[in-house]
C-alpha cells in the first residue's frame, strides 16, 4: 500500500492552485497518495477525478495574523487542523503544508505530538552544500533552546542526514562565532561539552556562518534564532548576488556573455534554490511533517511530498526515536 | 595638523608586509599620518624613511590562542597594547588592527575606554546594500546583550551611518525571525518597544536575514551572536556563489561567456568585497577603533586607515556621545 500524505491545500502564497499542481506532479512521479485538505467546493473542480488524490473538506483557512497555539486549540475547521487530525487518526502518515508556518508547527506539536524522549521538535532545513547537502537544525521552530536540546538536535539532524539524505556517518558542528569552541556563553560551552563527549556523534567542533555552504560538516546545530538568520541570509545573499549580475550585465558585450553563460548560471542558481529539498523538515514529532516555504512553486510542493513519502518509507520517526532513547 | 592613526603592524595573516603596504597606500592618498607599532627591527627596513610613517617599537605579538582580557591586563609589550596606549596618551587619535580581534576589542575597552554614557561598545560592520551601505550592529563584540543595549546600538549605528556613511536620516530595523515585531522572546519584545517609542530614531520594525543586502533599512540592530552569523553567512554565500559560477563555466561556450562577462562579474564581486569599508568599526569607545579582517589585503588596511581618519575628522566619537546623552 502506498504512503498517504495529508497536504494542506489552502496554505501558501498562490494556494490552492500551486499546491494542486505540485500534488499532481508528486503523485504522477512517485508511489504516494495525497489526502488534499481544504475547501471542497474550490478543490474538487481543480482535482477532477484522480485515483491518487482524495479531497477532504475543511471550511476555514488560517489567517496570516493568527496566534498559532490559540488557533490549534480553539478551532476545528481550519485546513491545517483537519490535515493534522487525519495524520493523528492514522489516515495519513505525513503532513505537508505551505501555510502559516507557526500554525503548522503548533498543529504538529499539539495534535500529532512529540515522539517519545524528545524534548523539543526541531526544524531541519537543508542547505545546498558545495559537495553534498548540509542539515541546519534548528532553522526557526524554537526561540530559546537549552544545551541539552542542542545536543538532541545533533541527533535529530544526524538521523535525518543518514536516513533521508543517505549520508554515511554524518559529521556535525556547533554554530559559533570564531573558531575556538571555548568562545561563547555558558550555554554554548555546555552544548560543546555534551557534543564532544558523545561517542554516537561525529562531532567536529565549532563552525561559522561562512561554512554554511562549504560542506565542512553535514549537520550544523544551533538554536532557532541564529539558524533562521543563517538560512534567510543564505537565501537573500544568493538571490541578491544573481540580481546584481543581471543588473550589471547591460552592455552588448556583457549581454552576449550572459547569454552564453546562461546554462552555467542557471545550474548554479538551481543548486542554491531553497525548493530543492521541499522546505523545512520538522524532526521529533510522531509523524513526518514538512513545512514548505509560503512562496514555494509547484516544484517545491512536489519535492516536499516525495521527501515526506521517503521519510515514511525509511521510518525516519523510528530512526530518530532509536537514536534518542 | 593631520590625523595620527596608530596601526598594529604585527596583526593579520600576512603581517607585517600587507599592513605596511596598506599603510603606505593610505598615507599617499589621504591627509593622515601613521604611527606603526611593532618590531622595530622588522619594520624599519620595510618603511625606510617616510615622512608620514613613524615606527614605534613593541617587542611582542599577540598569540592567536591568547585570552584577550588577560593579555591586555598582564602584558605591556604586545603591539596592540602599545598601539592602544599611544591612543590613550593622545599621541594618536585612532586605532587600526588586523590582529587578534578579541585582543583589539579588549585593548579598546580596557585601555582606550568607553565613551561617557555608553553601556557596551558595539562592533559595526558595513554590508554592501543594493542601493547604499547598511550598518550591522553588533557584528560580534558582545555575546549577551540586553534590550537597553540593543536600543543604544541603534543610536550608535545611526550616528555612524549619518556621519561616516553620509546617509541622511538613517532608518533602522531590529533583526528578527518572521516579520511580526511581536514574535520573539521577552528581550526582543522589550527592545522592539524601546526602539518604536524613540522619536530620535527612524525605526521601521523587524527585518530578516534575507534583507541583509536589499537596503531595506540603513541600520540593522542585533546582538553579537546573530550579527556575526549574518555577516559571515553573507560573506560565505557570496564567495561560494562566485566559486560555483567559475566551477560551472567549463565548456568553451561558457568560458567565452565568462570572458565577456568578466568586467560585470568583477564589479558585482567588488560590491560584495568585505574590504570595501575597512572592517569592523568599534563604536562607543573614547576614540575611533577599526578591527580589520585578519585576511585583509593592503587595500583593506588602507581603507581602514582612511575611514579612521574620516571618523576623527567628523568627530564620530563626539556625535555618538551627543546622541546617547
Amino acid at each position: 500500500m502506498s504512503v498517504v500524505i495529508a497536504v494542506d491545500a489552502m496554505g501558501g502564497d498562490s494556494a490552492p492552485h500551486s499546491v494542486v499542481e505540485g500534488v499532481r506532479a508528486a503523485v504522477d512521479s512517485a508511489d504516494l497518495t495525497v489526502l488534499l485538505v481544504g475547501d471542497e467546493a474550490v478543490l474538487q473542480p481543480l482535482v477532477v477525478e484522480h485515483p491518487r488524490i482524495a479531497v477532504r473538506h475543511a471550511p476555514r483557512v488560517v489567517p496570516q495574523d493568527a496566534d498559532p497555539a490559540e488557533l490549534v486549540r480553539g478551532d476545528e475547521g481550519t485546513s491545517i487542523v483537519v490535515a493534522a487530525r487525519a495524520v493523528k487518526a492514522g489516515e495519513a502518515q505525513a503532513l505537508v503544508s505551505a501555510g502559516h508556518s507557526g500554525a503548522t508547527l503548533a498543529a504538529a506539536a499539539l495534535i500529532i505530538g512529540r515522539a517519545p524522549g524528545i524534548s523539543r521538535p526541531g526544524l531541519a532545513a537543508v542547505l545546498p552544500g558545495a559537495t553534498r547537502p548540509t542539515v541546519l537544525l534548528d532553522a526557526g521552530a524554537n526561540m530559546d533552546t537549552t544545551a541539552q536540546q542542542l545536543h538532541q538536535f545533533a541527533h535529530l539532524g544526524t538521523a535525518f542526514a543518514e536516513h533521508l539524505l543517505h549520508i554515511d556517518a554524518p559529521t556535525s558542528g556547533l554554530l559559533a562565532i570564531g573558531e575556538e569552541p571555548g568562545k561563547g556563553d555558558a550555554r554554548m560551552k555546555e552544548a560543546h561539552a555534551l557534543l564532544a563527549a558523545d561517542a554516537g556523534l561525529h562531532y567536529r567542533g565549532s563552525v561559522e556562518g561562512r561554512d554554511a555552504l562549504t560542506s565542512l560538516v553535514d549537520v550544523i546545530v544551533t538554536d532557532g534564532f541564529a539558524g533562521n538568520v543563517l538560512l534567510k541570509t543564505c537565501e537573500g545573499t544568493a538571490r541578491e548576488a544573481f540580481r546584481r549580475v543581471r543588473a550589471e550585465a547591460t552592455g552588448l558585450r556583457a549581454q552576449l556573455g550572459g547569454a552564453l553563460m546562461r546554462p552555467a548560471l542557471r545550474r548554479v542558481r538551481d543548486t542554491l534554490d531553497p525548493d530543492t529539498y521541499g522546505g523545512g523538515h520538522l524532526l521529533g514529532t510522531n509523524a513526518v511533517v514538512i513545512v514548505v516555504h509560503g512562496s514555494a512553486r509547484p516544484h517545491g510542493i512536489a519535492q516536499a511530498c516525495r521527501y515526506a513519502a521517503e521519510g515514511v518509507e525509511c521510518d525516519l520517526v523510528g530512526a530518530i526515536s532509536a537514536r534518542v532513547s
